[in-house]
């Protein structure tokens, strides 16, 4: 398919990129700046052999069959604003959180209470939003290894959904069907968790597995 | 430890209650009926050896040193009023979900956006409020074998805290340290998500893991 990553130069946005580029995916890496990104487009061709383009944010959207939202939470409001005639229609897989720095260890519930519901509502329900990989830890995304972690995936369009669950299993993950978009608001507000749970037990990348499927 | 179980005829409650029991805790069984809570006590002693004894809700709580909060959302804000003058100084873990039949698998962030914060609020900070064993299936907990699930703990009340990881530890569980109180909403909107797995994949009691630990 052909995929857009808006923000696709920062940490998330580049081990995904890589992991469905040699799925054989093709990966328009989308960022404010075109030059870093057409940079980190031929970064990613040399690392993978694959199929991988970069460009303005809305030149890479426009392009693409699905986009992936890898932007931080401070910029999510302007960007999804600033492409919403072009994220109509699009499968658009949103996996911000909403962090507050520096308390990004602790729940924030933005207004609208997820993330991805503000990109359903300043969409006006025209973007097909999931809302999804929240959890995997950006440490084990840029590697090539097996990651032993679920990826919890929500949507109010199942046509959507199911592409993005196809998605995530080409990144080599399990993906779950975890029901409406509003419960974006429970995918969203475990990261913090985990984030606390890194801290505290002085990890790097815990991750979370459903049992009992 | 002498701990309360409020709503201690209820599923939940009963099942942790006979693991308790089993490690050897002193377990009052609340309930706003108090023959029924004294029927369940005695159920519970024959099933499990153990020291328990019901009563209603306000004697049991009153004799306690750690109170468990086992009562469906539709009771909840009532019952803790109740309670408040009881559960000061007490450690009070609470379990509480803000389900809203009949769209139990969808996620409701109430007024106060958890549960364990209303608690906190309604006692104003008197109660030693600790969210937890929101996750764990009442199928899996009315056994006595091992169960595939970890439990996510948290607290603003340190002590509380270590408190209620070693009771967890001794239903047989894995307590995790999941940060201040504030991370209720997190554990709490959780439960709808792992009941729609529940429903989707056909299954009867999934649970939740952290790896990476």
């Amino acid at each position: 398919m052909k995929i857009a990553i808006v923000g696709g130069t920062g940490k998330e946005g580049r081990g995904i990129a890589a992991r469905w580029l040699r799925a054989g995916h093709q990966v328009a890496i989308g960022s404010r700046d075109a030059v870093r990104a057409s940079e980190r487009a031929q970064e990613l061709r040399g690392l993978t052999g694959g199929d991988a383009i970069g460009s303005d944010n809305l030149s890479a959207v426009s392009g693409a069959e699905v986009v992936l939202l890898a932007i931080p939470y401070a910029a999510h409001r302007a960007t999804v604003q600033e492409l919403r005639g072009a994220l109509a229609g699009k499968v658009t897989i949103d996996i911000t959180v909403p962090l507050l720095p520096p308390h990004v260890r602790r729940v924030h519930v933005p207004e609208g209470l997820a993330a991805a519901l503000q990109t359903q509502a300043i969409t006006e329900g025209t973007a097909r939003v999931v809302a999804a990989l929240h959890h995997v830890s950006s440490v084990h995304l840029a590697t090539d290894h097996g990651i032993d972690c679920d990826v919890l995936a929500c949507s109010d369009d199942e046509d959507a959904l199911q592409t993005a669950l196809s998605l995530i299993g080409d990144l080599g993950l399990r993906g779950i069907h975890a029901g409406p978009l509003a419960n974006a608001v429970a995918l969203e507000a475990l990261t913090p968790v985990l984030l606390h749970i890194n801290k505290h037990y002085k990890n790097a990348g815990v991750g979370l597995r459903i049992t009992g499927l």
